[in-house]
């Protein structure tokens, strides 16, 4: 039996704050800390175990897994960490929380953003220091790579090259590997390990910092999937996640 | 100019019970925590970057490295752990404090193997559930290379292979490389630095959690190596540091 689990990134300042962080690079509040922890423990109480992890190129992500890691006692596994495991980027969305959205927008055209699946919010301009070029933790990816701003379309492109041909390929040799990411990316890879559609994609919550576990036979193919965790706690967790909270 | 930074973990448990920790895999105390964060900020203050870090496979370095990158934002950075990196294995000797050490083997024997060079403390019996070929993390590590205690000379004689193969070497292709490891694996990278004698390296007290700078030209000469940090500071650390404190 091979397994993946996944892991959403814990609360974060911006999560709090209801403000879009995408690729910005925003910590962890202590209850976002406190989730992963939580997180740990129940991973270790219920027998789990990792020779593999993934993360993205971001601070609420690394944190998340090394916070999981230190609980369970596998601070010393590999983790490779990729910027193609990123939050979808938000664009000129960036920093804005959703009154001022909806203010700056108009209310029709946020619905548009948060219902489509292939529709981009306005992008950064090209300019703008937040445009990953900028950015030192991007100098290898060739700037035609570098997103302005992405739908979850453009995300979960991006994302699967690095899903197929690394991590998901690394099942071959190993039995167990964790994923800590973010809504969005976690998203493309529940997508592709489900087939859900485009249409479905979007409305499907992910819960912060519960670990969500896929078994797979040892043909790779999926028997089945469940989160660790409360039932109920998980239902509200995943009912109170708004849409801002990327 | 190419750079290596040397930090030895922040107060473990075990430090604060000043009992032997070797191989047992203890945490950083809180003071432990904060020390690897201060050095954190004043790699930031003082402008230093890094492209990669390597650390041991024991909690209290990965967690040091951990604090230091996070408040550097270098949480993205690649980080390799090897066992290679963890400190000397102090064999029958670890979870005994000083004053059980002394009362079990005599002050003499103690004393002996606080100053030799190349003789290793009573190794742990090959059936003791410390032996680390019981222990998942050392699996794909021959059994005939796992100690069952270690002087420093064999310390080092077994961190040399990675040191100059990996962590050394990977100045070639990068300008500054973090190491956070323990006070005897980091005599050894000083030993081979600064090529200090046998006799001498026994005495060298490397402090806590306070960034070592090793600088070099492009051929890879040194240049010069210092502390980063208050003077007065780190001078009574190092007075502080007493032999126990592994």
């Amino acid at each position: 039996m091979k397994r993946i689990v996944l892991i959403r990134h814990g609360e974060s300042v911006w999560n709090r704050e209801n403000r879009f962080a995408g690729w910005t690079d925003v910590d962890l509040t202590a209850e976002g800390v406190a989730e992963a922890y939580k997180a740990g423990d129940q991973l270790l109480e219920n027998g789990f175990f990792f020779e593999l992890a993934f993360t993205s190129y971001l601070k609420r992500a690394v944190k998340t897994l090394d916070c999981v890691l230190d609980r369970m006692n596998l601070d010393w596994i590999p983790v490779e960490k990729n910027w193609r495991l990123n939050e979808k980027h938000y664009g000129a969305l960036q920093g804005l929380n959703k009154g001022q959205t909806a203010e700056k927008y108009g209310p029709q055209q946020v619905l548009m953003w948060r219902r489509s699946y292939d529709v981009a919010p306005e992008p950064l301009n090209a300019e703008d220091p937040r445009n990953p070029r900028f950015d030192v933790r991007y100098k290898d990816v060739p700037t035609s790579e570098l997103p302005l701003s992405e739908s979850l379309k453009d995300t979960i492109d991006r994302l699967m090259p690095y899903w197929t041909g690394r991590i998901f390929a690394s099942l071959r040799d190993h039995d167990s590997i964790l994923v800590a990411a973010h809504g969005n990316s976690l998203r493309g890879v529940v997508k592709t390990l489900k087939g859900i559609s485009d249409e479905d994609i979007v409305s499907l919550n992910i819960p912060t910092a519960v670990p969500y576990v896929f078994e797979f036979d040892d043909d790779l193919i999926l028997l089945k999937d469940y989160y660790v965790g409360d039932a109920e706690e998980i239902k509200k967790k995943i009912n109170s996640t708004s849409e801002v909270r990327k």
